[in-house]
């Protein structure tokens, strides 16, 4: 904490009635005040303190608020959105390979993940998404996207074996995956890592390959593991061998790795995953519309894994919403292993902040309220009537508050959404119209 | 359908982009219009033929809306929503004993029914609930809060073995309800049915004198049932029967009877319940939340059960949401029967509409949109950017909407709620302010 002799400036100072700052752990606080500067949190302490020792340019009064870290969307496949709700009813291979591939197959170009991202941060803003981890195609307009809505990604270099509109093979999309990075390298708001698509539809040679860049730019690598039973199935008569297994012999099994849904693992690969200091990313919305299953977090958690929550895409969830994410993560828990006191709101949100920044490795600048971290910030009301009355802001927020009550979002210091509503160039009223033109087009092209 | 020679005076003519009527089952039809004179649906019919036949003294165009049944709440306890939260984390039993049942003695009273009740109501208008089944005490105050909120609610003569400061037994519980039901005999928005509290909190004698005036008084009766598999085990060490032998044994297993949770049935229970002609109340966030279990939705309906959707009461949810409930009963049945085809978006809206309609014996007045039933109807608005695009509304409902996307509700043909806002002298200011007076007398009183 800087400690200034006379009163120096700060951007904004935030009031709120209540602080989650998510760090230390299960603090929440009263009376407490933020000051931000710049693109970063400047300062948190008492608000008597605060207001003595910085003169701010705005100060927001949030009486009724709590304020905690902007939520981190672990996984999704943002552009996506422009499918939302096709396929419904279907389990995840024939969802895959009946509603999604041969659309994308027929669809998927730089316009449609420009027009679908952009959809796609305006929702997860408004829900006080901060930061989204992209794993899709044509990672360039993806990055134009979430920057023109002042959103922050994490966008995945995303191989998969089989030809697609964006690349013919591995070594094409690692390619161009490779130059957008190195041309994106000076924005803030955008970092990269690679992200094979799944063990099932990625080969050996390029798995080696990614792990070998992987360590060479020392990226981090997501790929979707173990979301159905059949994926071991498969593995074994093909391979001989486990997925992981098999990511072990290709040199990635081991810390920077980030494995999403991981409903089928047995006990003691939980305890190998711990031990290599793989993370892991939690869709439970997505598990259970695709009939995937229930992954065992609470047993991933008392493993010490670091674990983030996701959406995964509109296609199969179909909001990208993660109160829902958090909310459904409590109660899944709680139900599957039939003890009420399991996942308790505090360690849910975690899952959705700090949680999520330590899984991708980005915890020094995200996740936690604290001096120095990024300004990425969410204020949800708790005075709507269907929110009445509070006894626990931190219940609330799993049990009672939904996306529909984050007033107020900022991102690097900047606010983006202000009493509820967007502050964009991009209006609603565009947005929906660029939606309602793909499906026009989407409806046309695949009946 | 009337034949009108000329044209003939309706109160309203609603124009939905997509009407779901709910019956017949799976229609959704574009071009179709709702008229409505007093209480009652008059006509449903292609838009052009309804305008002809038809002089609205009001015309609410809903363009980018779906109009379907005001939604059922099957169970809940409307007044609890004063201890919104209280007692997270704990399971059934230990909920009830340590965190409801002390405090409920020490606060329960008219005043805290009536105000509880006004928020719940207020809560549930606003998201599109127009009908709400209440299983809790002081019945008057409960009919003068749902009244005075113009919502539709049947309400429970609630019975429970042990002393409140309602009624000091079953005799004067049922004596002071039967009394509250004779009273509001001529207010077609409330009306009553039997509720003992659960077998195991109720005994023989009650049980048997509820049995006789059921059949009396042709009054429908509600009870908790096999809500945790301990009440199994318990009705084997206290009666040497189950929970259903002794209800059979005592005359209530039989049309009428409307069990809620059933989490813990076995088939051949299944069975007998349909063959019995027994409904069922599914809650499937509250039996999450208490790690009860989940319940065998996809196989009580295969057996022809009736089923409904209740949130329960908002100590143990703690929204009052059914578009939450019924995308969690979607959910849930998927991934607990691994098939992801189960439950598909229209069964799961008609356990919310025509589905609780029939659980409840309503279903000749409320449930669905048909000419002569009561103008009770649910508008949700698909145009929000998060909601974008949409292939599918009856998918859109379940997965992707919430209750902040309706827009108007009308109860007995009066709106109650426009632009989603209540439209009621009891404003949200009132409401929050009741709600946080209750806070901090419950807080000082349960210190």
């Amino acid at each position: 904490m800087p400690e200034p002799t006379a009163l120096q400036s700060a951007d904004a100072l935030l009031l709120p009635r209540w602080l989650l700052p998510m760090e230390p752990a299960g603090a929440l606080l009263t009376g407490h005040a933020v000051a931000i500067r710049s693109d970063k949190i400047l300062d948190v302490g008492p608000t008597d303190a605060l207001e003595r020792r910085w003169r701010p340019r705005e100060r927001v009064e949030l009486p009724e608020h709590v304020l905690l870290p902007g939520l981190i969307n672990a996984h999704t496949h943002a552009a996506m959105t422009l499918l939302r709700g096709i396929g419904d009813d279907l389990p995840l291979r024939r969802w895959l390979e009946e509603a999604i591939w041969p659309r994308e197959a027929a669809l998927m170009s730089e316009e449609f993940v420009y027009d679908g991202t952009l959809i796609a941060a305006a929702e997860m803003l408004r829900g006080g998404i901060t930061t989204a981890v992209d794993m899709y195609f044509y990672p360039e307009a993806a990055a134009r996207a979430f920057t023109t809505m002042g959103m922050r990604s994490v966008l995945g270099i995303t191989v998969i074996d089989f030809p697609t509109p964006y690349a013919a093979d591995a070594d094409e999309a690692l390619a161009k995956g490779l130059a957008v990075r190195d041309a994106w390298r000076e924005e803030p708001l955008v970092s990269f890592l690679l992200a094979p698509h799944a063990p099932y539809s990625v080969g050996d040679a390029a798995l080696e390959r990614i792990a070998t860049l992987a360590a060479q730019l020392d990226l981090p690598v997501q790929i979707h593991l173990l979301e159905t039973a059949q994926e071991r199935e498969e593995s074994h008569a093909r391979h001989g061998e486990t997925p992981l297994e098999r990511l072990d012999r290709l040199g990635l099994l081991g810390p920077g790795l980030v494995g999403v849904h991981a409903v089928h693992l047995t006990e003691s690969e939980i305890a190998l995953l711990a031990e290599r200091g793989v993370a892991l990313v939690h869709c439970p919305t997505s598990n259970m519309k695709l009939a995937s299953g229930i992954a065992a977090v609470p047993q991933w958690l008392d493993a010490g894994i670091a674990v983030g929550l996701g959406t995964d895409g509109a296609a199969s969830n179909n909001r990208l919403d993660l109160f829902q994410e958090i909310r459904h993560a409590a109660l899944l828990a709680k139900v599957s292993q039939g003890r009420a006191e399991v996942l308790p709101a505090i360690q849910a949100l975690e899952l959705a902040t700090i949680g999520a920044a330590r899984a991708l490795g980005l915890d020094a600048r995200l996740g936690s309220i604290r001096p120095g971290k990024a300004a990425d910030l969410t204020a949800v009301a708790l005075d709507a009537v269907e929110t009445q009355p509070c006894y626990d802001p931190c219940s609330h927020l799993v049990f009672v508050a939904g996306r529909e009550h984050v007033s107020d979002v900022w991102v690097a210091g900047r606010r983006r959404v202000a009493n509820g509503q967007l502050l964009l160039q991009e209006s609603n009223s565009h947005l929906t119209a660029l939606a309602q033109n793909w499906r026009q087009r989407i409806q046309l092209q695949t009946r």
